[in-house]
């Protein structure tokens, strides 16, 4: 099977493409990066790119590469988590000032792009990490969101894709238990999932928080480096 | 009220451009030009600037221009309309060969762009001129496609952005019949319908040929200019 999946270089993207790597019937996966113009595109990219390089060198499905820019596309959007937004709010991931890292039609568009894709190249289906931490805040993970996109993929496309979100109901948590149950382990030493334009993760946005929570969880240590 | 509109600078569109501008609650209307790559997208931009230009002279909403550029972005597409697809089909819209005029995704990108831009501008509702004469050939025109993407955009938004689509039931003459009742009248010399790359209208391809056979139907003369 030919798979198409978002890789924003966290640890929930990269998890899906370990289970999909890990998975006997895979043989080729199609990651999508965007560049959407966020404040942390840049170190996003750069981690999607190493996980890709990092799968290529293992043994297994072939990882192909789809880059796309939209930062002009979304230039005029309204977010803190972008270049043209006000500062990254620091805090726990469910608070309200966390709304302010919502960056409108984000996964819809990516959805949309995806699937003509995979229209495109044949391919059946499309797969996003959303999970159950992501639904207080953003509207686009929740399943009720997921649902109807679901069926709107079914009719855009004459029945040809299907939207796929293994993890829509599992917390950060229960994603790392299972990263670290494939083969190969997620080598979550190369993801990244501050929100911040800094070289070393912060360690203090709702999303850095988010992750060590997850990691504490499960009485394992983060393998990235934090400036504190 | 303002509004988000996606120009094609085609007979639709610009009906429902019109539409929207002869309304007295509007004061402000977005137009979105999308350039997706396609072989006929130099003379579609120029269609809907010129439409846009021609509002703008009139006394009533302001209407304003967004421009994004998809080609690179739908470049790995496959349909005969993009310029990396194979040539125009001719004949009837709805023969057999029409379909490969389908550009995977294509409606979906749009509104997903559409809606993000209509929550970062607090905008309420996002119109499209999809009709009936687009359901045979296109699954993202047909009403239950529109539905479900209605509802995908409920949640994305939480709730605050809206799909109009007021031609959906109806056909490409009544859309002509109605555009011919606004105040102004829909200037209809200065849009574009046809699929190929050449500045005279081939009016053999199957787009020609309904937008021909609409103003049949309503006993005007198509006042843009053929090639036959």
């Amino acid at each position: 099977m030919k798979h198409i999946v978002a890789l924003s270089g966290g640890m929930d993207s990269a998890t899906l493409l370990g289970k999909l790597f890990s998975e006997s019937s895979t043989q080729e996966i199609h990651c999508c990066l965007f560049d959407y113009g966020s404040k942390h595109a840049k170190w996003e990219m750069q981690a999607a790119k190493e996980l890709i390089q990092y799968y290529n060198q293992v043994p297994g499905p072939v990882v192909i590469t789809h880059q796309f820019d939209l930062s002009a596309v979304m230039s005029l959007f309204k977010s803190a988590l972008l270049q043209t937004g006000g500062p990254i709010p620091e805090g726990n991931y469910e608070d309200e000032n966390m709304k302010q890292t919502v960056v409108p039609g984000r996964n819809l568009i990516f959805i949309s792009i995806m699937a003509g894709l995979a229209e495109s190249l044949n391919i059946e289906t499309i797969s996003l990490g959303v999970h159950s931490g992501d639904h207080h805040i953003y509207p686009d993970c929740r399943p009720e969101f997921i649902y109807a996109t679901r069926w709107a993929l079914h009719h855009s496309s004459d029945k040809r894709v299907h939207l796929a979100t293994p993890f829509l109901f599992f917390d950060k948590a229960k994603i790392l238990e299972l990263g670290y149950k494939y083969n190969p382990i997620v080598p979550y030493q190369l993801t990244r999932t501050c929100y911040k334009d800094q070289e070393l993760s912060c360690g203090k946005c709702g999303s850095c928080r988010e992750r060590l929570e997850a990691f504490a969880t499960i009485c394992c240590y983060d393998p990235i480096q934090y400036e504190v």
